[in-house]
């Protein structure tokens, strides 16, 4: 078994708000991230794939091919938009890292062919990252 | 002659579009960058003051204040922010990474102490950065 | 299951020693971390916690509380430190990269809230990493 | 249980081709990585040991006896080499990612002591890496 | 007057060799890097060009169009391929960094637009690279 | 004219104490770093050499010569040291970067050959670093 890794970038804007909280409270939870404005991000995106290796080629999976899934199912719907605004697998949702690393995972897990998705790991700056194994 | 460098981080909202041109033009010209809705980056700067070493310390000019100077005129400012619309010292000015720069030198040179104010980089992602030296 | 990764920063000074031993067998056992006037490092360290997500942040735990218990519990007893001398939850331990990773966990375990402390990973240079999982 | 890493480096040219297959083929599989006179790469690689601390040296495993089993059993054989010609442990195998992690992985296993070998993870390009346990 | 960077990056194979001398003379200056069978990098470069800011853009030159010349003019025929054998504007010349930079500056120099070519950086490994200025 | 750059780490314990100064001045003006039992780094440093190329090797300056005096006239003085006592060219200099980086420079600059010594950058953390030019 190996883990195969990509990794791509996007960039977006968001905030942090729940919308059943005055803006005071907001502002006291989510702090600068609360910012009506909106501010942004430079994302890094890894996704890790298992499998076995095809002897043919000596890949679990052609990273190629794992570059356009990312790229088809996610970069573009994502990068340089707004995550609270743009993009149609976060409607709803709080673009947290942890959210939006969950959704990244659901926009992916039925498009991986030749291995499984095994992680979505999502940093938002330098010193914050989450990642999502599936459950 | 010493040059000194401190880097500093900050986040933000943005967008490119002249205000003067139809939204097919600014698509045209900025790509995603002239996105409606905004995206964002994580920025990171880095100041260079140069100068001599003060004997008494070793230091051409404390780092501790000159990382007070860059929070006090420029991070509090545009960290968590819209550049194009909640930052002072952005009114009225394209927020392209060459402008900002330059807005970053001109909010920082009247508050150096000790050196002179000799660059300010600016970079808005991995691979795009601008430098500034003044004129 | 989220886990969410918080990246700090501290520095400090150190030797290799055991004191049962000679200063020649220290020496052929640990060169030059055997210094006996110390050498030093900018240790990089990651606290991961897992848990699942409040719907109403969106967060397994803030960010903002993470690191706050970080430097509350750690980094101000150990930032610009001399780790053999100055830190009380490292008395009588060498400060061997595995030994301060272990207390870092210790220190840090019984005031994690709404997760799970999961992983303490303790870099000492670009080559040498250490990880702890609390057994 | 300690999970402790050592990074290291080599760099070498390859490509990938399926000796069953036509030129077209390859070049549709593989795209550039078939380039008949070769391409090539830094890669980094690390090896991770798991093992309980010994408590005379506060080590899982000296560092520099990690350091000197990676340079003397992959390092010195890989390093500057062609790796479709030259490295005797690649012999007859396509230089895939996968691939070399995993001879890489047959290659330190025997020789760790006072840890087990856990993961050798190997970058190609700060894009792609790929992770082997052993099985 | 700013300083606008864009970084690229392209991976091949190479070696040093001066065909006036012998096998064992190339191997005492280039070491390992005279290898017969080839050996390879990630070479990551830095294009800066200097200009003015267009009021209408806030741009010294639209980065895309940059990026674009770049890839036209050099990472095509560099990338992936074999820097002794493959690439047209490398005929007859020594790959050593300082002999690349230069190629790559030839090759720009014509076609920069908006602003002035002002500098080729050219990393061979994180350890080592090349700044050339056009003279 | 080429501009060269060998990356090399050392690291070091160090304290910044200006000897005529009451331990509570030197605490307000030096703040951690002024702690009494050391505290230290892992400095980063880039020795940059200028020249013209040799036709013969495609070199300003054979890399592994540069890194040979590197090692020769630093490194081995300074590495996993005490900046303010084990050094012989640090005697009587307090250790700021600013300090250690001219100590550099003057134990570096009669031992190039091939080219001249054109800067010397001293990292002390990701956040602070200092380039001198030998004036």
């Amino acid at each position: 078994m190996f883990y195969l890794t990509r990794r791509e970038h996007f960039n977006a804007a968001h905030k942090l708000s729940n919308p059943n909280w005055t803006e005071e409270q907001n502002k006291t939870v989510f702090g600068g991230c609360a910012n009506p404005n909106w501010h942004g991000h430079n994302y890094t995106l890894w996704v890790t794939v298992k499998g076995n290796v095809n002897p043919e080629t000596g890949f679990v999976m052609n990273m190629r091919d794992l570059s356009k899934v990312i790229n088809e199912q996610v970069i573009k719907h994502i990068d340089h938009k707004n995550l609270n605004l743009d993009v149609p697998f976060l409607q709803g949702i709080m673009p947290s890292t942890e959210n939006v690393a969950k959704a990244i995972w659901d926009q992916m897990a039925p498009h991986i062919e030749g291995g499984i998705l095994h992680c979505v790991k999502l940093q938002e700056t330098e010193n914050i990252f989450v990642e999502y194994y599936g459950e």
